[in-house]
């Protein structure tokens, strides 16, 4: 068994240290974020979505400390639009492309294979071969002090599947669309889906034994 | 294929809507939260555990509003302590029934059958049964305006896990660990390692055809 205090964790060997804390919170969603540069489209892989309430519909995610060019950020804030792109096994290796640092003027849709596609009149570029397209407009960022990473909220404006991705009772069949999970930064999951539970109630009698 | 726009998603009957949204942006880790409150400890299954930073060491989730009584939150803000505890193959049906709404002075881990643990002086309950064991002191609160859910932040100060749990370089092996994943708040799903990609570079040779 290993236990580690704060300053077992400081005195890792740092690539040992970033590992660890990267991937000891479990897996996490992993999708690709379009957006319109000036010039060119820009795509990036991200494996920190989470959803931050259905009514109105919103999700969320993570951007790291503004200390280096973040296209995806300047974007999002120019334009006001953004869409999430689900990874699946068919494209998980050319989504892990993306996050190679491009210049400003090379399009990560080009550099890496995937097809720009244009939706309606949505002003942001969905990624055409993701089975999962979620446009959104941004709303809101909250700056985290202690870090200085920034909290991005998008409202869901579109959602575009194929309907045999949908259950009848609405939840998308990750199962069937082949959506992957990643762990850190590089660690690419398959799913299975094990059981849908049914919502937990008090009852002494449905206590787990 | 569906096309939704947001007035189309308004338009659908309510529980397919919220399923749909929940489970839209994919699969989330899924984590008990232990904390000690005035009388008894809590525990509480989250979907929305982020990684936030790797040094200094931080980790962050999302709490729905404060419209009804939330234990997690209201025991983090008193004791400024809290665990994070992984969940695996052997105990989700447990970890999902914390989800019901025990009363305050009933403890989930009693309830749901699952071990307090508290390891050296650390002051929060960890999660016997998980392989993963984070404790954190809480750091930070952010409040989204948007739809006053919180983005809780904690800064890890202990990490437990099996010696098996930890790859060469530093990386959690989820797959001997049996951790799970989540889509929405009741689709459980196994995970099974696909590959670990290198760091990706710029080198047209790289690219993926």
């Amino acid at each position: 068994m290993r236990n580690y205090s704060k300053e077992d964790i400081q005195a890792l060997e740092k690539y040992h240290r970033i590992n660890l804390i990267n991937t000891i919170s479990g897996l996490k969603s992993v999708n690709l974020i379009g957006t319109q540069g000036t010039t060119v489209s820009n795509l990036a892989v991200f494996n920190s979505v989470v959803h931050i309430g259905a009514n109105p519909p919103a999700l969320g995610f993570i951007m790291r400390p503004l200390a280096v060019e973040r296209h995806t950020y300047q974007n999002i804030k120019k334009q006001g639009f953004f869409t999430i792109n689900q990874v699946h096994k068919e494209i998980y290796k050319q989504a892990h492309q993306t996050s190679a640092k491009y210049p400003a003027d090379v399009s990560e849709f080009n550099a890496c294979n995937f097809t720009e596609e244009w939706i309606d009149d949505f002003r942001a570029p969905f990624v055409k071969e993701s089975h999962i397209k979620i446009g959104l407009t941004f709303v809101e960022e909250q700056l985290i002090e202690f870090n200085k990473t920034i909290l991005i909220i998008g409202q869901i404006e579109k959602i575009i599947l194929p309907n045999h991705g949908v259950l009848e009772n609405g939840s998308v069949d990750h199962d069937a669309l082949g959506t992957m999970t990643i762990s850190g930064l590089y660690n690419y999951y398959n799913a299975d889906a094990a059981a849908s539970l049914p919502y937990a109630k008090i009852d002494k009698s449905d206590y787990i034994k």
